[in-house]
């Protein structure tokens, strides 16, 4: 690509070698979830948010679990100047969760900060100011030392404000664009600043390094993070909180490897909305620590209410692969993958199976609130006999004999490849019905009669394009003589090779299917399925639909 | 969450250490890339490609530069099978162009790949089995050595069929889902399939690594890579290849990190489409290596008309964040975003500078097809000064002094508050006329005449609600002059603080915008502006607004 010579690293790497986080292999405890959607989610909106559904979206986040929230930059707007004061005055916020105010590093608005808290019992002040080369000398022209006299003003303006406030405050600084500052130097400022904070095991501070802009890979990242973990000082008193955006599709990478090189604290938001690529989806990060055994402290389970609740408030719609929630993400088209779902769940059902390892499904849809019959198994004509099987049985409760579900397999990819769309499972069944139960010409049966002697004597009254004849034969079994009958009246050729019959809708009508498979001498098979009350007459039909198929071929 | 026991760890950690590629920081070279958009991607369409339409997301794929393209799996469907004979009958395939086709490790769907290949010049044949123990127990019910004899039978009927068929065929084999093998029987597999190919330096063997369901975090992933790497058998003519899936969101870093690891070639789909969370994502592989100076050897400089065709062909939506390629990527609704990006704009063009760093913007939008005006600043209740005054400097050519921008950003900001929507640069462009341009009343000018003695004289003909009145006083300058006259006349009480004009339009007419701002006794500073191809009339006009907003205050 052309100006390709224009671009260079942005980044810095530590002074030091810092990996020792890779010795790890997950992240193994979950770390504090700080939401940032009523903030950095919010002004990355076309249309920001209205005061009632950030209440609305505030007490969504408070349900899921969420124990710290970032509820805007008060001094920044009205609307988010009215919005902490409703929290507050209408004493929405619950007393187990604490919500954190953001501020630029500037006098006037720390003040109004701290206005806009007035009645808050307790709260995070988060204060920032930019670090990075590129801002230090493009936006603000200042020199290192001036840029970290910017953090330390404000870090001791907070510390007095906050004395003089009624209320619990903590304080939190971010030297913003992070990862485009030298890490001694954003190590320097932090140290400034807690050096005028000095946290104790009693009031912690947080330093949160965001990744503003994600400029490097996120081992580099993870790297940079260790070295300010292991470099910091009050250590012990200070959390470490991360903040990455997705500018190189890594968010969710920088969190969890940042998680293993130290930080104890991650802000991000639902389904990954912020500016321009999104903040860390923290739906991604809490439910890959699920899907490997982790309590992530956070709850999902009802995945598609919070889903819908989310594009409502914020306009935004949720990618069909966002990962554990996106519409398509547990679905199998592919037959092979369709096949082995459906075997690992019957393998899973047999053997009482624990631990969930069903192939493809990276967790349980079930866990999120998701369904088997419509989120996975999907059938266009990419799709096999296992996944329309699958259907048929878990719909509707039928249960093919392998080769039969292969023949419906077929003819439903032909359909979905001929119609050129997705079948969905009310289309198979009717299909099912079509291909293989309501075939009833040119043989129909009015009548059977039976006799025992000698075995069974069926006496068999068929309508055959419009004419009656009654065809009588001797047979070792009911449905054998009726088909000898057939054979003999009517002189047609084949073999009975498949008969399987079960209840259907065990709990009610007591009616059964029956499954009918015939071969002709050319070795080609037919298919005929039967529904009866009486087990005999569903499989008296099921033939009749096999040798109508036949006579169709 | 409930249920969270079930889950436990699926990968297994290499038997060595194998974390040498994290020495490195940076992919410094393309991999090659092969795009499974026609069958990984296709297949996980909810209605999948027609015949035409994979012909034309061929050719759009030959455009973009991919060099090798998997195409189907002909064995498994009649569209597949028509598709690829469609290519090679049709000669749609360029020279510098390899064609991959899929196969299961199974003898007659091997046999059927070969003849759908009939007429082919060359092409890559993949061959699979799969080997992770959850495969191996639930869905095939065989041991590892029988499982590896599958590998080695498809293996050797692959050769033996390459040798009796015309064509230049080369071998992948690919231990699917190897992210749930164990690493040491992976390779044991891989290496007897490469004992089978014997590959030389003339004819190389590829090696696929699929991530066919992320399982854990990307540096175990690598770790695997760098030990399978280190291990295979006939490594110089070997080719490692990744295929990587999104289960975990972290697609995007298992590439790179396994590229970092050795690997030598990556398979994926544009902008991640494929089964359930999607393939690794090639748009934003190859641009993250744009963005840190490195040539991808693909081409998205023209990323709208790709995003478009995309969404044509596949019936997805790219997601508004979707790296790169998003609707929202480049948009900064913040007010200090905004105000850093026009800085950084600024310093750039002032200072010649060659490398991009423009803050908040990780790659030149221009440079993938988009625009700083429709794409970059973008006007909400979250937006500033910076935002609207760059918005009215680079669409209408619009300078305003440094203290007007911030009037017309709370203008702006209020509007957008109030009506709950995003402005659009036309909007803001009226916003502007109606609030600083078009306020005619109370006070308007219908005739000025100058005269020059001891300073300048003006005698101005004012209209003052239906009044005409003429007003005369002196002054250092023309405009200075007016503002006497007015002052006098009508005892107006205010200070003259900003005057700046500056010519419209350039090229054409020649018309010319003042800005004048006066303060009250108060402090109070309110603006006006003008447009005339006078200047002095320009600057009247200019004053006439300021003075009726204050008057309307």
């Amino acid at each position: 690509m052309k100006n390709v010579t224009k671009y260079r690293k942005q980044y810095f790497m530590p002074p030091v070698p810092s990996m020792k986080w890779a010795e790890k292999d997950r992240v193994e405890k979950a770390p504090i979830w700080c939401s940032v959607d009523l903030r950095d989610g919010n002004q990355a909106l076309i249309v920001p948010m209205s005061l009632e559904q950030k209440i609305d979206f505030f007490k969504l986040l408070v349900k899921i679990g969420f124990k710290e929230i970032e509820v805007g930059f008060p001094a920044a707007s009205d609307t988010e100047y009215h919005f902490l004061r409703a929290l507050i005055e209408q004493k929405l916020i619950p007393d187990d969760v604490t919500i954190q105010v953001l501020t630029q590093a500037r006098e006037h608005i720390i003040r109004k900060t701290f206005d806009a808290l007035d009645g808050c019992k307790k709260a995070v002040v988060h204060v920032y100011n930019s670090t990075s080369v590129a801002q230090r000398e493009q936006v603000f022209h200042k020199s290192k030392e001036e840029i970290l006299k910017i953090a330390v003003d404000g870090a001791a303006l907070l510390k007095k404000l906050a004395d003089e406030t009624e209320g619990n405050f903590s304080f939190e600084y971010s030297p913003e664009s992070f990862t485009g500052t030298e890490p001694e130097y954003a190590l320097e400022v932090c140290n400034a600043v807690l050096d005028v904070w000095k946290p104790t095991a009693d009031k912690k501070a947080i330093i949160n390094l965001p990744s503003t802009v994600e400029h490097s890979m996120p081992h580099v990242y993870a790297s940079q993070v260790e070295y300010l973990c292991d470099n910091l000082k009050y250590r012990e008193n200070v959390i470490v909180s991360l903040h990455p955006h997705n500018d190189r599709g890594c968010g969710v990478s920088d969190a969890e490897m940042g998680i293993l090189a130290g930080a104890d604290r991650i802000e991000g938001t639902l389904f990954g909305n912020g500016e321009r690529t999104g903040n860390v989806d923290i739906v991604t990060l809490a439910m890959n620590m699920y899907s490997q055994g982790i309590e992530p402290e956070l709850d999902f389970s009802d995945m598609p209410s919070i889903c819908e609740a989310y594009e409502k408030y914020t306009g935004m719609s949720i990618d069909m692969r966002s990962p554990y929630s996106g519409a398509l993400v547990f679905a199998a088209f592919s037959g092979s993958h369709q096949d082995a779902i459906a075997k690992g769940m019957k393998y899973r059902e047999e053997h009482g199976e624990e631990q969930w390892t069903v192939p493809y499904l990276p967790i349980d849809p079930t866990d999120v609130g998701r369904h088997y019959e419509a989120d996975v198994i999907r059938i266009n004509s990419q799709s096999g006999k296992g996944g329309v099987g699958y259907i048929l049985e878990h719909n509707f409760g039928l249960n093919l004999p392998a080769k039969m579900r292969e023949a419906m397999g077929y003819a439903a990819k032909a359909v979905s490849d001929d119609q050129h769309k997705e079948l969905l499972p009310e289309e198979i069944f009717d299909l099912f019905k079509k291909k293989f139960e309501d075939v009833t010409v040119p043989y129909s049966i009015t009548e059977v009669h039976f006799k025992q002697h000698n075995g069974i004597i069926a006496e068999v009254t068929v309508d055959y394009k419009g004419e009656q004849k009654v065809a009588i034969a001797a047979g070792n079994g009911r449905l054998n003589a009726v088909s000898n009958a057939l054979k003999k009246q009517f002189r047609l050729e084949y073999d009975l090779i498949t008969y399987q019959e079960h209840a259907l809708e065990q709990s009610s009508s007591s009616r059964a299917i029956a499954y009918v498979g015939i071969r002709d001498k050319e070795g080609r098979m037919y298919w005929g399925a039967g529904v009866d009350q009486d087990i005999i007459r569903a499989s008296i039909n099921a033939l009749l639909t096999a040798i109508n198929n036949k006579e169709a071929d």
